[in-house]
């Protein structure tokens, strides 16, 4: 593999010193974006993107072609995993995601198998490995897979929920139940996780989605216990470098010392907590990743970039900032605004980053 | 007006003694109920119920007839404060509230009136009178509005918003803008508020469903300063007792400091908060009202008693707890499992209030 020529994204979420604090965007590869949505339309539907290698590695480079991004992310969904189990995921137009066969009994927990990521998910490898051979050591590229917790919403719900139904009166009512279901799901992330490595992806990102509709006592039972089952399994070293892990629980920002000690090198943060409260919170155990409210990005450029030195600021001097949005970009942002945060990023952040560092 | 038989409720929000921790639940008067869906048919329109005070009356006592109830909470709806100051809300069959003028500019915001709540809002003020005098003093009767910050933004984005793009661009780009707008809406509810106490409400509580959206510093400076002015201006005496007032900003949770320090008597906590830990947090200051997760109410009686213990053993012993919901009921909970919340509510707590309380 080609030696990678900014770092900067691995060295801040070990907490080494960089020279600029390295920012990318959730979903940089999206409608936002007019190019993603003419290849989006060539592909046909949004699955055929995800199962097409080289043209979810064209969606994964077309940010990098307009901001100077600090990495790369793998576009691919959350859900490969639970339809790589059989569940039968499709996409009715304007509904957001479905399985065919929601997960509800014993013995459809029984039946779940765990996945062979290189046969079953092959082609979310084969996008790996044609995304790193594009790169060419540009930046680092990022692998991720939803959260045991978050996947079992959508297995059990059989979709989006509001009210989370049927994963909650499961939870509730079959506790058991639902942990078989999230012990199989943490084998299956691990392994699919450990493929991405093995693939070619340079640091790896846990997306608990929905983590934050629990009560505290839940959540640590049923969303960050099998996290930590994954980063326990996880191959944290490929290529004689380490394979920083980041944990992303969107409003879980209530819970970040108990996630800070979960394993992973950084957490990442929404927007409603304020980053260096968070920093004191957690201390030297991790990096953080974060925070700007993505509602920003439909204020005027001056507006975005005073509301980037404030996230900076908060977060203060030293390494161990990845700056990103709080959540994934909206789709009707204006592309200039984002090229406006990542330009105030770069810009403000080199007088954090003094030679005391 | 009639002695209060029941004011257990009055009690626990003023960190009195009680005999028993009180309970209601957000929404208690609510399509879960099938009289509920009766009446509605029976109006109309979901406003048509609430600018009728004998159905509104109706509606609101429904539940008192079904569990022993600790309160009852006036039927209206948040949006009637912007509906009376000339935005047009109405209702698309299916979608939610919207409004026919949505605030937008600098004109629109200058000519935003006070309204008085005895003209344009007298037919709330007639439900309050006729739901006292129904209550008859069996239970006290809470009366309530949407927070500035919550009304805003419903007013600026013209309904329901899932990004809030309106809004907070208004907030980023405009802030003085917004200010004016929240500042003309806290006099609005300030009045209303006292308004609903001159005609019998005993008890307020603000509702600040979309706080939670909210940056800590945005949170602070356009949410919780404006429930704060409204605070300093309420009535907190009627009757020759303290009217108890309430704040509950839904994905509060980080912010209980802030809020504790807003003059209110209680914090409603939703379920994402340790009840326990939240008290250790706002210490003697507040009492707070809470926590079950509304979707304990799927799972099955024993479970919602085992859960309803694990609340009131978080609180712990002594008085300031008021049991609820951490958010309304669901429309789909059986009223039986309902039933088994309170009850297991009034036959758990005994326990913790001692004769050392």
């Amino acid at each position: 593999m080609s030696t990678l020529k900014n770092d900067r994204l691995l060295r801040a979420l070990l907490r080494q010193p960089v020279d600029v604090t390295p920012v990318w965007m959730m979903r940089q590869a999206g409608r936002y974006l007019p190019e993603y949505r003419a290849t989006r339309e060539k592909a046909g539907s949004f699955m055929d993107l995800c199962r097409n290698p080289e043209l979810a590695c064209e969606v994964t480079l077309q940010p990098l072609e307009r901001f100077p991004l600090d990495a790369a992310i793998l576009f691919s969904d959350i859900l490969t995993v639970p339809d790589a189990m059989g569940l039968g995921l499709y996409f009715a137009e304007g509904e957001g995601p479905h399985f065919e066969r929601p997960v509800r009994s014993e013995a459809d927990v029984a039946r779940l198998p765990v996945p062979d990521p290189e046969q079953e998910l092959g082609y979310v490898m084969d996008a790996v490995r044609t995304i790193r051979a594009a790169l060419a050591g540009r930046v680092p590229l990022i692998g991720f897979s939803g959260s045991p917790w978050t996947l079992a919403t959508y297995m059990v719900e059989g979709g989006t929920s509001k009210d989370f139904r049927q994963v909650k009166g499961m939870m509730y009512d079959r506790p058991e139940l639902l942990h078989r279901l999230l012990d199989t799901t943490a084998r299956a992330v691990t392994a699919y996780l450990n493929a991405q490595v093995a693939a070619g992806a340079q640091a790896l990102m846990v997306f608990d989605t929905w983590g934050g509709v629990l009560s505290p006592a839940a959540y640590r039972a049923f969303s960050l216990a099998y996290m930590r089952q994954i980063v326990e399994g996880l191959t944290r070293e490929a290529e004689g470098r380490t394979v920083p892990v980041i944990l992303f629980t969107k409003n879980g920002g209530q819970w970040l010392e108990d996630m800070a000690a979960a394993g992973a090198d950084a957490l990442g943060l929404d927007w409603t907590t304020d980053i260096g409260q968070a920093r004191a919170r957690v201390g030297d155990r991790v990096a953080l990743q974060g925070n700007l409210d993505p509602a920003v990005l439909y204020a005027s450029p001056a507006t975005i970039e005073r509301e980037v030195g404030a996230v900076l600021a908060s977060f203060g001097a030293g390494s161990g900032h990845v700056f990103n949005l709080g959540h994934g970009i909206h789709p009707q942002i204006d592309p200039e605004h984002a090229a406006a945060m990542v330009e105030a990023v770069h810009r403000l952040s080199p007088g954090f980053h003094a030679t005391s560092d």
